[in-house]
């Protein structure tokens, strides 16, 4: 594989939609990359392959470690296939620093389901802020649909700030528990059960079989408690067994219906269309930070506002108008 | 009452500073114009009243219209007079352009609390974007603080997208359901409940009492799968009638058994720091948009570049470039 930088991003963007999975990985590396040339070349290559196909599912999937999140987007990917379906799985890793490598680094995950052309599986970027990789994902979902991938699933770990960034980029949020009485939500995000728009128990087999139709009822009646998720759409729960197959199928029809549900009402197209003139947004307010932030002068008065500020003895207002002003070398 | 314009923030800081109402008011008032001299004054009187005392209270307390929640805030405003306290009660409400007036705009609201001089109650502003009103909300709670009321809190509606913003204003977040099946929490903004780390169920009286001990069971049950809150609290719920007073004074004691525990442990120095480095970056951040915006030859463009986005017909990522690199004058 070429380096990016050799890239002709003009040959990838048509190697790309003629559905060439090595094209769709340097692409994804090209829009990953921070280098300034690197950048250029991956929005110029975005714009060639845009407008993708309209009819596709963005899907969100997230979990802690152990819930078996592999084993079931394994199970799951491979019943999309043999319905004819072409699937991506991105996997956006806050931990992955931490832990020394990414969620998917490991080949021997979804080994069977990385074997299939109609499948494209990309490990976790391991650099970067959690915005910047939100951001890149964004990108790296509409290369994945142009390379005619027409199910894209965001699989994260729900342990830090990426599932509300992740339900920002879907059109669904998926979030895989196991049996039990929620301690595994322990240390994920605040507010992740409200966010999914489909609960899975996993591991509805064998032991645990009862204890997952437990759990499911369990999370039905708490629901019922929390139902402020959308009004036309009451969060379904499903058991599973990624292990078996069972319910993976259950899981698909919930997620077809409810696509087509919002496809027809044209809320999925309104819901896209947000996320794109919010993403816009959000890309002019983190690239203006990172100009100020990168500005020689700026960066070293930094530290002592931030230190005056968080000690209460300036307010936030007053000082972020001094930087501002040194910044666009005007009253602001 | 003179206008924002006419007022020298010297002498208003000491007003201030000495505990006059009418002062505070008029502090407030000069925090929320966005007439830029009035911004410049009003940091300038912030930059004089800081720091200001740390051993406060700053509460959000949420809920839906009907809850109950001017009846509840002002039995706890009066018990909390009766133990000592001097208490300041602030409005979000972003659904007062749609309902034509302000939540508290109504004088009859709180008529008891209001008459006495150990309360503060400041109907909430009526324009302005909501990021706006969240930073102003932030200045109006250290001016609070500064003229001598020890307990703040931050009331809104739930209704929009308030609540995270107010989340990170505040030490505790407290919500306000009444007894049922969590009907009216249809419309509040995703994740409340868990956000919340004290759930308050009102109308614990006469006819609603069994409902409301059924309603406390029930969310005590529910929370228990959610219990993602943080690993050192464990979200109490509480029955309450604003009505007779019943349950109100354990409301406060659960309240201020948490803010030992947190002042004790260092954590809640350590939230109202990172808060005030976050709220420094957001005003940076939300600025430069501003200034972005406020370009001429960046408005006119706007339109169109939105409208491609939308269409995906264009990456955010290449159109924000575009717009900063025309906004910065050089390359970005």
């Amino acid at each position: 594989m070429s380096r990016p930088g050799e890239i002709d991003e003009e040959r990838l963007a048509a190697a790309l939609k003629a559905g060439d999975r090595r094209a769709l990985a340097q692409a994804i590396t090209l829009v990953e990359s921070t280098r300034p040339d690197h950048r250029r070349a991956a929005e110029r290559m975005l714009d060639a392959v845009l407008p993708g196909p309209v009819d596709t599912i963005r899907l969100g999937i997230s979990g802690v470690p152990g819930v078996g999140k592999s084993t079931f987007i394994e199970a799951f990917g491979r019943m999309l296939i043999e319905r004819g379906h072409r699937i991506a799985v991105l996997a956006i890793d806050p931990s992955s620093k931490r832990g020394g490598g990414s969620i998917l680094g490991d080949k021997t995950r979804m080994a069977e389901l990385g074997r299939s052309d109609a499948a494209f599986i990309r490990p976790s970027p391991t650099r970067g802020a959690l915005g910047g990789v939100a951001r890149r994902t964004r990108e790296a979902i509409l290369l994945c649909e142009a390379a005619g991938f027409d199910v894209a699933i965001v699989e994260t770990v729900g342990v830090g700030q990426s599932e509300t960034a992740v339900a920002d980029l879907v059109d669904m949020f998926v979030l895989l528990l196991q049996p039990g009485g929620g301690d595994e939500l322990q240390g994920m995000k605040k507010g992740i059960v409200e966010l999914a728009d489909l609960i899975v128990v996993n591991k509805a087999d064998g032991d645990l079989a009862d204890a997952a139709a437990r759990t499911v009822a369990d999370y039905r009646n708490a629901l019922r408690l929390l139902r402020c998720a959308s009004p036309d759409w009451r969060t379904e729960i499903i058991p599973v067994s990624a292990l078996t197959g069972s319910g993976v199928d259950a899981v698909w029809d919930a997620i077809d219906r409810r696509r087509a549900a919002v496809a027809a009402s044209g809320a999925l197209e309104h819901r896209r269309r947000e996320q794109a003139r919010q993403a816009l947004w959000a890309e002019l307010g983190e690239a203006l930070v990172e100009a100020l932030r990168g500005d020689a002068s700026i960066r070293r008065l930094v530290p002592e506002v931030e230190r005056r500020v968080m000690a209460g003895r300036a307010s936030p207002s007053a000082a972020a108008r001094d930087l501002l002003e040194r910044f666009l070398g005007r009253p602001a």
